[in-house]
């Protein structure tokens, strides 16, 4: 049995609330909230970045507490929720409803009181469950159980410092910005707007912060109107500089409890733009009635995926950053392996964020290292941890993923290394996610494709060899923001999607992913840009940006055509090139063997 | 001045309606509508399949006629129009407002009375036209003015009659279909559905027609509900035979007027189906308010799409008859270029129709055979006729694109035929179309896999060397149906779009088309069908259904690699063993050169 849960289900009793809905959700919907709105995580014990928690009144009036979460975390669910009294729900598997679903089941006829956090509940996710439950039921948005329930140990609402990006960096003044948003939402016949995606807000306003350890954003909310520009945000988070800043940009600086008397105060007959997927509820209904909100991405969205100039030169020079890093890793892992002495994962991902720190323009990493080990690189998402880290041996793959920060941009970057003997399967799934990788990384395609269009280049390898990944081909990325930013996705899975602009920025990651075996991948990022222009259309390619070996003792060599092995060569050229510089003697000596022509 | 659009004005005068639309529209939205519905055609004078009208009253009052279509149509309609007074609108030019955008933008303040005739008009077309107007002006549907002013000439409604489709080719009784299409209603909470679509009608009811030359379809509409399945149609189009099939299968025949009375007869609380793209505003206006319309596409269209293994027996079969005649009709074009005897592509086309018609099996064409030699080549939908059609000469290329229908199937190919001399560009743009052709149809793919996923797979090798072809790479296909079928395409322009299932039916057909120089399409049909199932999912490949020589003298075989000659010598030796029984010595000599191995 949970305690937690049957607190909870106190709570509940108090208020005639007959089911009630938590997720890791915070204010602003983001993918990465921070530890205080780890709610559900706290509540069932499941610690997955996907789930859902539906808790309905305790076991005499049958009552349940269901986790649904997707297949990549099926087993550490399991594990995690065992003698909870949760059940576990795999979404996704044939015959099992959805959360949604199952409460229009069970509360069918009964009338009953559904209840969410407003403030932690986006306007989509609210929308979803009232059109398919708000007929038979009445859905509440106004009661915060868990701070009913959650007092000792929570951890605190992030208060960290804000500071401004380098305009060195950011390319492009607030001021500017603001008014390029403006001008987007004149397009769209809207007088204002409501931006609460925490990227979306640092990027417009050109400020980062230190509220969560590997993204730099900010808690914070922003308004734009033809004559204003708006920042609500906890004052003692700011100081006298990004004050005195953002005032020359135009920008003001308000108390978040602001924000509620802006939006009650909206004219009748106006429109305000809000992304409902970021956007809660709680400030949706702070719109009176007689303004329409226009539903819409953020006005910013494009804006940010389309780098600029100085986001494109900020990021080249990260990546060099980051090469160097990276380099000094390899060298460190194979030293490591032939001296015999046992290490783990975590020694490795540990050293790694040492050696990327070493570098004086580090910020720290991006995302938590994926360092797998044999069958751990099999998944996609593992992370180890100090308690649980697997011993690497002499043989077979290690499966990296990691990145880290800097002022100028955010890199992403995944190897496999290659340790001692391998077996002729393990060498064909690296030189096949090789071949994949260079399929797409050296074509071209049309404008007006979007990511979907142009998946099947990459995975068509794999296809013809009757392998797939489950997962998508690339995503984009930030500038000294989130690892993972949008429209812009390549993947199967998006039904077409946003078609790829020039100056976008995303990842190219296919791989091998054998269960109980070995995983393969291979990522570099890669930023989009014009090949030519000639009667028949404008023709796009990629720019490859990141600068890191690719283990040639994996490569099976017959397997790769004329064209493959000069691409191969020629990136290796340019790894040596830019990367070298930085390195000592020894390093480059490695390096220089590092990229051989093969 | 067009005095047939002076007339119109004069019924607008009466009627006081400041803006008439007319498009080529029957009253199921066929893709080919039967002459008596080609309105604004008539009107217009403009031909083109794709064109809508737009008629506002007489100069005096700034009274104008603008006339909207596509790229592929601007040359012959500047045309067409010279001197009539209609101004073209060039679609989908930058700059170019749609007839909606365009009618919004000039009645703006004026409150205008804008008519179409709903009778002709579908739900999807009225409720954009609505949605844009309607807050400014009045949209009346009642007012068919064209039969007002078009008696003398008019096509009749076509009245010719219906026969059963063979239940060995249907392979399914219309009573097992019926049943289907309940158990698909159950599954959208539907009670009854309308089915306007002419393909669906034909296809579930198990009858065609004769009302079109190309396309065996039959006017008339269907309605099932839990216990009725109704055809409504002149019952001078049907015999005791036809009658009594559909007697037999439980389908009440009734007359085409009675359908008011029956939607008109709904039960308040009910939910109709209703393919808003199909089902023309008039019908939707029968409808009682109490009963709720529920918008998707026919509830047939899967059911139809995935055919079932007597209409794969019968298409193949037809493939085999199609397969013979074209073989003859390559060695009548090869015999008349060797003659030196002059001859023209309208030559050629009436020669193809001809030497299809001979098998006994045959059912006439399936749409107007494209031959275009030369330039005309590249233009994608050009037609030749008797008036206009050019003389074919011993060099270059001529795309010949036909289908036949048969009672088993529908056929649709594509040959490009290599005259005497070539260009180096015009055989490496032949060989580059065999090559993206053969990319696709060897091609294994994941299911789940829709068509805009994979069209990249095809089109790549024309990006790889600068080229691309602006249409899709493919559509599906009926049975003894319409060539063009959904729901599965296989485009760049579908964002998203229908999963590919396993039994539909699709066309492969990339090309090259160099504007006043040559064509190339090489285009067959293909079945896609399970590869195998292993750890790393369900793969998808497709098999040839298309059995017809491809012209090796356009062959640059240098350009091939090991397995695309590969393919194309199996592929020959498949067409030679498939084709040879059916012709005679000398044929079956040809036949043999012309599948030899390379």
């Amino acid at each position: 049995m949970n305690e937690r849960i049957e607190r909870l289900r106190g709570e509940m009793g108090k208020l005639g609330i007959d089911a009630y809905v938590v997720a890791d959700a915070d204010p602003h919907s983001s993918e990465y909230p921070a530890p205080h709105w780890k709610t559900r995580s706290w509540l069932s014990g499941f610690t997955g970045s996907n789930g859902t928690l539906v808790v309905t009144p305790g076991a005499e009036s049958h009552g349940e507490a269901r986790l649904w979460t997707d297949g990549r975390y099926y087993i550490q669910a399991e594990g995690q929720l065992a003698g909870s009294g949760v059940t576990l729900m795999r979404g996704g598997e044939p015959g099992v409803p959805d959360y949604i679903e199952w409460l229009a089941d069970i509360s069918k006829g009964k009338k009953w009181k559904i209840g969410v956090d407003g403030k932690t509940t986006s306007c989509s996710a609210y929308d979803a469950l009232n059109k398919a439950l708000a007929g038979e039921n009445i859905i509440v948005t106004g009661h915060d159980l868990i701070s009913q329930i959650w007092a000792d140990g929570r951890p605190d609402v992030p208060a960290g410092k804000i500071f401004c990006h380098d305009i060195k960096y950011a390319g492009k003044h607030a001021s500017a910005k603001i008014d390029e948003v403006r001008a987007a939402l004149r397009g769209k016949g809207a007088d204002c707007a409501l931006i609460a995606g925490l990227e979306d807000v640092a990027w417009l306003y050109n400020i980062r912060g230190s509220d969560m350890p590997l993204l730099p954003v900010v808690y914070a909310c922003a308004f734009v109107s033809p004559d204003s520009a708006e920042l609500y945000i906890d004052r003692e988070k700011t100081d006298d500089g990004v004050v005195s800043y953002l005032a020359g940009q135009g920008i003001h600086v308000r108390a978040p409890g602001d924000l509620q008397t802006r939006l009650e105060g909206l004219k009748t007959g106006g429109r305000i733009c809000c992304d409902p997927k970021k956007t809660s509820v709680e400030l949706r209904r702070y719109i009176p009635d007689g303004v329409e909100v226009v539903y819409a991405a953020e006005p910013t969205i494009m804006l940010k995926a389309i780098k600029n100039e100085a986001e494109i030169r900020g990021h080249r020079e990260a990546q060099i950053w980051d090469g160097a890093a990276m380099a000094r890793f390899m060298i460190w892992i194979e030293k490591k392996a032939e001296s015999g002495e046992a290490f783990t994962e975590w020694d490795a991902s540990k050293e790694l964020t040492r050696l990327r720190a070493l570098s004086p323009e580090s910020r720290g990493d991006s995302f938590n290292t994926i360092a797998g080990y044999g069958p751990n690189g099999a998944m996609m998402h593992y992370g180890p941890s100090e308690s649980k880290s697997a011993l690497i041996k002499n043989a077979g793959f290690m499966v990296v993923d990691s990145g880290g920060q800097y002022p100028g941009g955010t890199t992403d970057v995944t190897r496999t290394i290659v340790f001692g003997r391998t077996t002729p399967e393990e060498r064909s799934d690296y030189t096949l996610t090789l071949k994949s990788h260079i399929a797409l990384a050296s074509a071209r395609f049309l404008y007006g494709a979007a990511g979907s269009h142009i998946d099947s280049i990459a995975r068509k390898v794999m296809w013809d060899h009757g392998l797939d990944y489950k997962c998508g081909t690339g995503h984009g990325i930030g500038c000294y923001l989130s690892v993972h930013e949008g429209p812009q996705s390549v993947s199967m899975r998006t039904q077409g999607g946003e078609r790829l602009e020039p100056d976008m920025i995303i990842s190219i990651e296919p791989g091998v992913y054998r269960e109980g075996k070995h995983g393969v991948r291979i990522e570099n990022l890669v930023r989009i840009t014009d090949d030519f222009t000639n009667e028949f259309g404008r023709f796009l390619h990629f720019e490859t940006l990141t600068f890191v070996p690719i283990c040639l003792e994996g490569v099976e060599k017959d397997m790769l055509d004329g064209g493959e092995r000069e691409w191969l060569n020629a990136y290796h050229r340019d790894v040596y090139e830019k990367i070298s510089p930085l390195l000592d003697g020894y390093e480059r000596a490695w390096l220089k063997n590092a990229t051989r022509a093969i």
